[in-house]
């Protein structure tokens, strides 16, 4: 049987897709959680000096996206053929890609500046993402891809809370098709079952 | 025969991995570059205001790195089974990493910022990857991946030229096996005739 140990802080973040991904999957992992005054010892130990990683068999990877695809192609959740798989890469491009403005905006050390882009991710960024996002899903059937679920639909869910959290701002809120999907992936027996065991974090 | 069209500024930038794998396809594409001051009126024509976009049959799919994917997946070089594509997409994701990394400075408007944030790509962030991958490749037999060219040999020779541009630095020299790698790329056949018959460009 493979195992699987994921290293991260004790956070949704970047981490949380993996978790959702495994858990879907109903393979047992071992979820390690570190403090923050532990990470500058753990930094030098990784890769590429960052976390999350998964060790699966003992093999360490990073970069979170490349692990979610391949979990999700386990999990038959990478497409069907070339175009679906493109489609779907698309799709969690797109979401990653707002996800990153959203976090250079929560990492700015600079107050004045950050308070400027925290009004234009608020006013400009997510409203341009997220109605796209909800046309997209009013589109194709309640899911990102063609009309049934695949990881680009539990990607966007698993960090709803953490953008929440960084943000103010309820992602799906005024949008119907988005909050529909939402209820649907948090009603997988899964990741429902996932939700409740989860250690409590801070973001 | 399928049909591709690619739209981006008279740039490398973002756009030269798709170019790189159409022309290793050995396919015709449609080379479409726009002027800087095109750019207002076609960035509310893109599907997340971003370019480059490939049309695919008349279809229009953007986010580049998806992009490639799918055209390597076509070219053969994206993995033979899925640990080895697994492989293959952290390393494209931790090229793009440091990629994005540059041009956040390279975007910074602030000059102060910008000098600041340039001595600390030149002095941290690019040796600390790029030594990374000189590691990488000097255990791989001389690719990125598994001892044969995939897409992220690819994709790294075509920003070569883009971040020299950006930030002064040739990100291959003194590591020699990056250097065989670069020249190994450069030599395939078709991408030496594209490299031969692109257009200048500024960047």
């Amino acid at each position: 049987m493979t195992t699987y140990k994921l290293t991260y802080f004790n956070l949704t973040a970047r981490a949380e897709q993996i978790r959702f991904l495994l858990s879907y999957l109903n393979v047992d992992f071992e979820d390690v959680r570190f403090e923050f005054e532990q990470w500058p010892t753990i930094k030098s130990t990784m890769p590429f000096g960052k976390v999350p990683v998964l060790e699966i068999d003992g093999k360490v990877v990073n970069q979170s996206v490349a692990i979610c695809r391949y979990l999700a192609k386990k999990a038959g959740l990478a497409g069907g053929d070339e175009w679906e798989s493109l489609l779907i890469d698309i799709a969690v491009d797109n979401i990653y890609e707002i996800r990153q403005e959203i976090m250079k905006y929560y990492h700015e050390p600079n107050e004045e500046i950050k308070s400027k882009l925290h009004e234009s991710i608020v006013n400009d960024s997510i409203p341009f993402y997220f109605d796209r996002f909800e046309k997209i899903v009013s589109e194709n059937g309640g899911y990102f891809v063609n009309g049934k679920l695949s990881w680009p639909d539990l990607y966007f869910v698993s960090i709803l809370d953490h953008i929440k959290s960084v943000t103010g701002v309820d992602l799906v809120d005024g949008r119907p098709h988005l909050t529909a999907l939402k209820h649907k992936v948090l009603a997988i027996p899964q990741i429902k079952s996932w939700i409740a065991k989860r250690p409590k974090s801070l973001l």
